[in-house]
């Protein structure tokens, strides 16, 4: 780690030893000065050689006399991507493959309300062929008194339809450990009819304790959002708090950033960020369109703009999607205005495939398969 | 509640048809349209009669053919300052008074490091007449790999020391709900020598289910800060939470919000919401200089900018500040730069003291008693 | 347009006087009160009838007792897209089509620096297959000791180069109106061998005076980019000053939103909106990857970001693609290492190819042709 | 200037040799490469040496390979408080005096509307000792549609008012070049009875031609508002262009940034930059608290938000204020609701003046005199 000092910095300032004293404090750390005299202004750098990996750059940013910090050892240990590094990105889970070179479309409720929607919907998904889906049961809502999901009453029911209609895995938001409990006691109780996936949503990206408790477990992946408040930098160091407690199956998931610049869209819809987490990191990427758009409203061509979003997404290598259908929105207790249809569906998946195609017609233009 | 709906919504249409009906299908709630006419345009509104507490206004706004959404009812239910509200705000805990017509200064340690620097910043505490402090146990950190405070070890110290000066109240962040019992064991273990006030940092603003259990405890007072990605509106139905289970001694606390358009600050310092909050709910209103400043830079007129953020803050009627000091910023494990010196302490405490007496000369001024 | 009152609003009060006397003051007004009382609370709604237009939302909101304002009449009354509106989009200028439908590439020089370069730029369009292209004469630029462009001095050789390689529409940023005048005197000098499409950047998008007199004239047609610190709604608004003066020939141009939540690209790309701009007004809508993104980086799959991002916006039916080029970057003065090379050119076009195709089979799965 | 390379960058790869070749074709500047072998990597510095200031920040950056860049020459060269420069600040105009250690209150129109209104609001301005006001004669609105301000017709009665009333000094927005001129041609028409002090407002702040314009004239000095989509840095390097056209008689405007993380007030008070801005350069600082905070609303202490936002910037060393007064808002053509009352002014002038007691009371503690 390098720190550059401010401009014409006085090494034989009080301020400066004060700087000295605190980095030669540190722990198991070298420290080497460089001045480097111009004719009109000298630069001065404090190299920190050792273990700088527990020293915060901000921390040491905030330090006097510090204008820059340069961190020289690598972010995002566990899931980062390397420099010359062929390692395979991505794993298996329930014979599904999620992988940056792989696409799995998650459609489902965003809501779980009843036992017939639910079948209602898993039914759909087998005449489509697909085999994942979200189902939420556990609805973080911004108000105290806004129905907050039916949580483990709704488990088993959910489990043992969606192994009727041959869904292998689930895409389901906890919001606390126990909820992880939860799941795999119905899963026991049910017969693992199916898998899960575990959900961490934008409210809980920096959740760390949550964070460590779903690292800990190795049973399910995890999908987590992007936190709608911070640096795509933080979202991902919060992502290696999962990896960093022995979990290495993690997805990243955009679902746009909450500022009004992206009205009247409901969020600021960030699927620019697809190729960056993939070239930061080893994470497939998986797209939120639903909440990250948040209606059905209509363009003149007649395309939805999530439906936009979402090929968007998928054109740029996406290899997840994540989105609200409904059976019957006008009955959805949570954010049904924003619901697809199930007669959408199969437009919605060969619109997908016509963006997927695309998107390997593209990469082989540039001269790498992404497949 | 009512929804107004787009100009000119046509009310032989299937769009208008379902809507309805999915009006109609909410549980208690009646459903009454109007109709205004004029010679260009029609404005249609639905009128929501009966139990809409229950409805989020995002959910309604979504809705197809809803153009705006107005809550007829009151927002922060037990929180909130409602019309004609004369029940005072603010709670006693050990002894010390939390309203909105006081003021608390909470100096001390980001992160606990040391027994010895706990000591030397209580000792320099009471010299200055103070009674509060703050204490880090638990610190949140960006980076998996950053130290992550002493937690558990060293609360039993803490307390002791604490008690041994006169301190009556700690703020200290808790990021678990094991947390509350580990404090909750170690005030036990040394026999309560002093108290402490639960804090919720910026990270957990919306991880819903730390709120839950801290609010079904009752033993300790909250502070819950504001959230960096979302609105205040968002931030004060956070704080509801806490409320709606049971605990109503809440303070809120502003600590800048994350963009860079508050550069060269850390944050974008926020408290021109000072009477905002005290306006919107009947809440003590807590200001974070050292972490909305984030530096000890300096202006020509000598000031600190985060001692004139903070007595910006108090000019405004702040009730409570968090405050970073150390002993040693130098060995300070945890955003030592920005901490303030025990040598400041005492002018730090007459330049509050200023503030808080321009304050009340200014609302004497506009004609009614702040105290 | 309609004012909504805050929620018991008590119409025997002074303030509620005061309001009725402010609106009925207003010039061609009629003022309607309408109060629905329910059980526990009434609401009061005050509809203004007449020539509403000149009153602005922000002022109408900021009225006292007014919690909430709708605008029944349209907005973007020149550009907008009204309903049951069949009239037909764009334009035709130097025999190329400008519309929703259609989609033209407009690869150049973001400042234009010698004659070899732009000769060389052009020859590579021609090869293919290209006629329209971008050349920055007027530069600004945040640091007023940085190069500012070329301005009139290089105008005469950039028109005839481009008129010699079959170049129809040159996109040209103006940064004051006399700049329009110094076009017009080279395209006179030179014999009109191309065209120019005057170019409103982001730094000006709110430079009302420019739109103006932009506006004023009809010659030459108009690309308005969105301003990076306003909503879209206002950058929509802007775009109207340049009709309401007389100049229909509009293109609405996404460029970005500035941000630290984009990073690590240099803007939040925002090409979400291609759609909505699309739904709200009939203009052509244009992207500018290259200012977007603001780098070479990229992906794993051998495709650059900013690749990715035209293919987005080109996926979402944007019509015009404003894209940096250069025969040298490395020697190119303004924004050189975001530029892509001539080699490359035809890949890029390739890329837009597959990408606009993709556009069009998505058009057709969801049932309306965009062609 | 120095770039710093990304880690282990490879000094015998081809991109390294293109970024060599970039840098030594700049015009007058040298090029030393720095490398520092570690055990594990390898850092690698660019030094430019010589005239690097016409090299911006952002397309160094952009280069390839370069991580990081830091500028060892001074920003802002002639309004930037530089090292150890003792150099006095601000400027005397109109016998009034400006500089970062004075206070002046320009209470006034928002907009001009009738010659009574500016009669009532001069007359109100001398009963209370002010000598300075604000008066909009070219207004800026974001609809084309919306009242643009009377302009050049009522300048003359304007000016003529305000010097029967001893003002000396009226902030004045230019949209437009040819503004100077009509202002200075009223001036000369009336006899100069007052003084004006441009102004530039947000939308116009990166409008480079207007400000080199406003620049290149020395007979009025120039107030610049902050632009509200883009960095303080920026602003300030905006504010460099009037200066390095020759005017350096430069005020700097604070006036909140537009973001809903500000809501529920119209813009996001920034006045904790204050400060900042009197570190980083040597110009006056002005507060705009009407436009900041945009609404009258007031707090259970009786005092109105905008009153806490002006006091906060006071007491943090602000020289200036431009606030919005109106002799009877419900009259007022722009911005009537955040206007305060003819009758508030004493109370107004009270407040500012306990918070600037507050504020040199402060300084003194801190042990350097503000005065």
């Amino acid at each position: 780690m390098i720190l550059i000092l401010n401009e014409n910095t006085d090494i034989n300032s009080a301020e400066y030893a004060q700087l000295l004293g605190q980095l030669r404090a540190l722990p198991g750390i070298q420290v080497r000065a460089h001045r480097i005299e111009g004719d009109l202004r000298a630069v001065t750098e404090i190299y920190l050689i050792g273990d700088t990996k527990p020293l915060a750059l901000e921390d040491m940013r905030a330090l006097p006399l510090v204008e820059r910090v340069v961190r020289v050892s690598e972010e995002y240990r566990v899931l980062g991507r390397h420099k010359e590094d062929s390692r395979s990105t991505g794993f298996d889970y329930q014979g599904v493959r999620f992988g940056q070179d792989t696409l799995n479309i998650f459609a489902g409720l965003c809501a779980v309300d009843t036992p017939e929607h639910v079948e209602q919907m898993c039914r759909a998904l087998r005449e489509n062929g697909l085999q994942c889906t979200r189902m939420g049961a556990y609805k973080p809502r911004t108000s105290p008194y806004a129905f907050q999901g039916h949580g483990r009453s709704c488990l088993n029911y959910v489990f043992e339809i969606a192994g009727k209609y041959g869904i292998r895995v689930i895409a389901m938001e906890v919001t606390h450990e126990s909820h992880v409990e939860e799941i795999r006691d119905a899963l026991r109780q049910t017969g693992a009819p199916t898998g899960v996936m575990l959900q961490i949503g934008t409210r809980n990206t920096q959740n760390f304790e949550l964070l460590k408790a779903v690292g800990r477990q190795q049973e399910f992946p995890v999908l987590i959002k992007r936190g709608f408040g911070i640096t795509l930098d933080e979202s991902l160091n919060a992502a290696e708090y999962l990896a960093s407690e022995g979990n290495h199956r993690v997805v990243f998931g955009l679902r746009g950033m909450k500022t009004n610049m992206g009205d009247p869209h409901r969020n600021f819809v960030d699927f620019a960020h697809v190729p960056v987490v993939k070239r930061l990191t080893r994470m497939p990427v998986c797209i939120d369109p639903s909440h990250s758009v948040g209606s059905r409203s209509v363009g003149p061509d007649g395309v939805l703009d999530l439906v936009h979003a979402t090929a968007q997404g998928v054109l740029a290598g996406a290899n997840m999607i994540l989105v609200d259908f409904h059976p019957n929105p006008a009955k959805a207790l949570v954010d049904g205005p924003q619901a697809m249809l199930l007669s959408e569906l199969p437009l919605f998946a060969a619109d997908v495939a016509a963006a997927r195609e695309a998107y390997l017609a593209r990469a082989r233009i540039w001269g790498k398969s992404a497949a």
